[in-house]
């Protein structure tokens, strides 16, 4: 789980998640919302599952634009926790 | 309230901001609170002072660490509207 990730096995798990792009050591999705309110409500979510998972993804709040990435600091990169925790947010997002 | 404050008009009034900092043309605040929780509900406190003023500043969440960012895009700069948001964050975290 706390295994860095790296190359072939990266690559092919990243691929598996569609709207997630690889940046240097982080897993980065942006998402823009209708409006403000729903994207602290989206927060709010994602702060939730990071809670739960004790894993916290870092979030960048740009007025309705979401900008969300997942490394594992520990592990200096990205590990099963960062993919698990992308299609967690995945979920939440459809 | 929506002239872009400059020289030393802005250095004065960022004077009487003291945990602000000057960065570029935005207005910068970094918070640390006990637990991601703490800062989660901050963030949530700032989100409403945003909309009940509809301004919104720019927020990183780093887990327990917050990063405020405060400028008026339509000004190019900070502006008025910017020191009150930053006076009203301040009062929030007191």
């Amino acid at each position: 789980m706390r295994q860095r990730m790296e190359g072939a096995a990266l690559k092919e798990a990243v691929a598996g998640l569609a709207d997630w792009k690889l940046e240097k050591d982080e897993l980065v999705r942006t998402v823009i919302f209708p409006d403000f309110p729903a994207a602290i409500a989206f927060v709010n979510r994602a702060a939730e599952l990071a809670e739960e998972a004790n894993h916290h993804p870092d979030i960048d709040i740009r007025f309705n634009k979401i900008r969300i990435l997942l490394t594992t600091h520990s592990a200096g990169g990205i590990t099963q926790m960062d993919l698990d925790m992308a299609a967690r947010l995945d979920t939440e997002l459809q």
